[in-house]
Parts: C-alpha cells; sequence; structure tokens
C-alpha cells in the first residue's frame, strides 16, 4: 500500500493510492484509518499541495551507514549505528521548494537515502521484533549544509546544519510492501546522475537500524529514520531541480531555492 | 503567571498556578486559553500526575555556554551558540522517576540548567524582537550518558546521549514573568549541593539564544531551548534525588533509576 499527504479542500489529508487514485481517509495510516468515500486523481493534486507523508515526531539521520563511502572517505566501520536528530520542523514534501539558505550559511548538499517510517512504539525491542515496528518506506532528500557542519572546531555541528526550512525532504509516499534490500537509488540533479547506489550496501540495513536505535531511543509511529547516504554527494546552486530515486518506490522531486 | 500541566480524571491538563490554587485551563498558555471554572489545590496533585510543562516539539540543548565551565575545562569561547537536538519524546515532569539507563550505557550525568519555552514562531528574526517570542522559563534537568557521548571516536554522539527516556526533565511550571539574568542554579544531589552557578555566566544569555537560534532553524510555540550547565556535573547512582532549584522560579525534583 501506497500512503500520502497532501492539502485538500484547506485541510492535511491522508490518501491511499490505487491505481491512479487517491482514496481519502481519516487517521493515521498505521492506526486502522476510515475511508471517507471520496477520492481524487493522483495526476489532479497539485504539486504544491503535496505535503510529507508523516508528520515525524522525530527525525533520525545516519552517519556513515554505506560501506562506499567509508570506503572512499577512509571512516572505520562504524561498530554501532551513529546517527544525530534534525529538527522535525525542517519536514516537507514532495514537489515542495526547498527555501535557499541564509548566505552565511555557505554550500548546501543534497544527500538522497532511503527513509524508514515506524508503525507501532519501539522501545529495547528484540531483533525479530523490528520488522513489525517498521510500517514503511520513503525517499528523502536529508540536504545539509556542508561548511556550517564543521565550521566550529571545537563541536560538530550536525542537528544544526541539517534542519534549516525544508531540509528534511521526505516523499512522495510511504509504501508499505517495498523491499529495500535489492534495490538501487539515484540522484539527479537538474537531470544528471549524481548518486546511484545499491541499498545493500549498508553497514546497518534497515531492521537492524530500528532495533538497535530502540536501544536507548525509544520510537513511535511516525518517527523517521534516514538511512545516510553513499558517494556523490555535492553542494546545489539555487534553482537546481533534485530528482531522487528509488527504483519500486518513486520519485521524490524537489527545486533548491 | 506560572503554567503547569498535570494528569487530571486521566486527561493532560493545564493549569495556571494562583495562590495554592491550580485554575484549570484548556488550549495552550501561549494561545489565549480558557479557564474552565474548575481548580485544584497545587498540594492535592499527587507527585506522580505531574506532566512537563509543555509538550515540546523540539528541544535544543546549549553546549559550551557558560564561562566558568569554559575556563575550567579548556574550551574557548564560543563564536556562535553550538547546540545539539535531544528527542522531544524524552521530556518528563517534576517528581517523575528518571529510568536508570540500561548497563551498557555507562555512567550517566545531571545537568541542572535554565530552560526557555517558545510562545511565537521565530525565523530569522531581528534581535529585538526576541523578547516577544520567549514566553516563559521552567527549569531543567538535561541529563546525560557521559560515556555513550564519547565512545564512538569518529562522531561525537550528542543526540543520543541526551535522548533516553526521562534524559529531559522539565518543571515544575513555565513562569512569564521570571528574570533570569540576577538568579542563581543550585542543584542538590541526594541533599548535597554539587552545583551553584549564576545564570549571568552564560556566554549567550537568553533573548540572544532565541535571536541567534532562530537565523536557521525555526522555532515555534512549546519548543525549548535548554541553557546549557556549568560547573558540578557528576555521575548519578540509581537511587538519588536529584533538585534543580532556580532561586525565584521553582524547584524541579526527579528520582533518578
Amino acid at each position: 500500500m501506497r500512503w500520502l499527504r497532501f492539502t485538500h479542500q484547506g485541510q492535511p489529508t491522508l490518501g491511499l493510492l490505487q491505481d491512479g487514485q487517491v482514496l481519502l481517509h481519516r487517521g493515521l495510516p498505521w492506526a486502522a484509518p476510515e475511508a471517507t468515500g471520496e477520492s481524487v486523481a493522483l495526476a489532479d493534486i497539485p504539486p504544491s499541495a503535496w505535503l510529507p507523508p508523516v508528520q515525524p515526531g522525530q527525525i533520525i539521520g545516519l552517519w556513515n551507514n554505506f560501506r562506499a563511502a567509508a570506503e572512499k572517505n577512509g571512516w572505520a566501520a562504524p561498530a554501532e549505528p551513529l546517527y544525530f536528530l534534525k529538527s522535525p520542523h525542517c519536514a516537507t514534501g514532495h514537489g515542495q521548494a526547498i527555501p535557499a539558505a541564509p548566505a552565511e550559511v555557505g554550500r548546501v548538499a543534497y544527500e538522497g537515502e532511503l527513509a524508514l517510517v515506524i508503525g507501532r512504539p519501539a522501545y529495547r525491542i528484540q531483533r525479530e521484533e523490528a520488522a513489525a515496528c517498521l510500517f514503511g518506506c520513503t525517499v528523502a532528500n536529508d540536504v545539509t549544509a556542508m561548511e556550517l557542519l564543521n565550521r566550529d572546531a571545537s563541536f560538530a555541528q550536525w542537528s544544526r546544519a541539517k534542519s534549516l526550512p525544508g531540509f528534511g525532504a521526505l516523499g512522495p509516499w510511504v509504501d508499505t510492501d517495498f523491499q529495500p534490500a535489492t534495490a538501487t537509488l539515484h540522484t539527479r540533479v537538474g537531470g544528471r546522475e549524481r548518486q546511484n547506489y545499491a541499498l545493500a550496501d549498508m553497514f546497518f540495513p534497515p531492521e537492524e537500524l530500528v532495533w538497535r536505535i530502540s536501544q536507548e531511543l525509544p520510537l513511535r509511529p511516525g518517527d523517521v529514520i534516514l538511512c545516510g547516504t553513499s558517494l556523490g554527494v555535492l553542494p546545489m546552486k539555487p534553482g537546481t531541480l533534485v530528482e531522487v530515486e528509488i527504483a519500486g518506490l518513486g520519485v521524490l522531486a524537489n527545486t533548491y531555492g
């Protein structure tokens, strides 16, 4: 199933995608939402109406979770998932402009990523419970102010550099059936492919992330885990269209600036 | 005015403290809440019923914001506020037990702090607008898993080490009239004073924090900024009562473990 959110008649509205139609629902997708009986054609949703497919209570972002990137950058294999928190306020939807960062922030990079959406509370779960806590997957652009991140030598500013408005682009939908293990992610910047990597290259694959992160951090329905990115990250010029595609899941397209 | 939240007849309930009575209200304290006409005596609120005085959308925590701590630790004066995000899920109220962290996490420290509560949306505000965006102040214990924070040499795990359940203790109330500039914070651990510092010793005082942080991070009503701690941080043994008192504001008391 594919669940999306968009502004419909002025209200944030949940929809289930089926054969090009969006069947409107009330409630939350992981909590037995109720069909209203109304529907709209997917093609009739204006680009400006898309919302992030969930309203996350927290957004967790992984650092150094791909072998190819670690190898190229000379990073040791992590002993455990290494993560930061992004502000939940930075979530934005498919089709939305990511506002250009203020000039003093410096260069801003795209990072195409797989995002996991939690569907059940998870705290100190067993490894075999992780799959049931995962509601589904979506596509993310984990936008990062590269220079801000490291401009203070005494303190890496992960949360700040990752939390400007629109820096957490998510969408277009959450797919509850998608199997990431064999999929590939492509990021196109102004139409040119800049990232092309296999999701199987993660040090900590999706279920292991949920299991391990839950050992200290309680996860709640709607929380989002960004699985980290691989090679090909570059700064964006204002006006650039960035499309992150995960084959079999969807294409998240946003213009920067 | 002093606003608090507690569980009343099974529901999270907002109250205005007046002469030992808690006048129940509907709504949010910064958005013209409505008195219900009911009240309860403050003394009749059972310890287990206290909730964090706000439900923060994000919790920002400052590092290295006190001159005395910087001097003792050999840290350079920061050029700008240096902060991390704590999970909003870790907020807990006055009187609540902070669960002992799992053994593998290692030592856990208290950090008595002043907390600021935002009352108006703030993004890229002018310096002179900051005071109006500040709703009030409360007391915080910014609990920290000290060993977890630095156990990976390649990546300081600020968000993780600060976000275990109950690691964001806030309360007992938000005071909208409190003036922190001349106040002193005391932390007592098992009855023994371990922290005693002047809030005036901040590199970036409250209004400057709001102004500066808002330049990249949109702040929303209910968001919390923890102003950082000073000298006297030590690990806690399970079973320890930690009381953080800010003279003129209140005493936040929680048992660890």
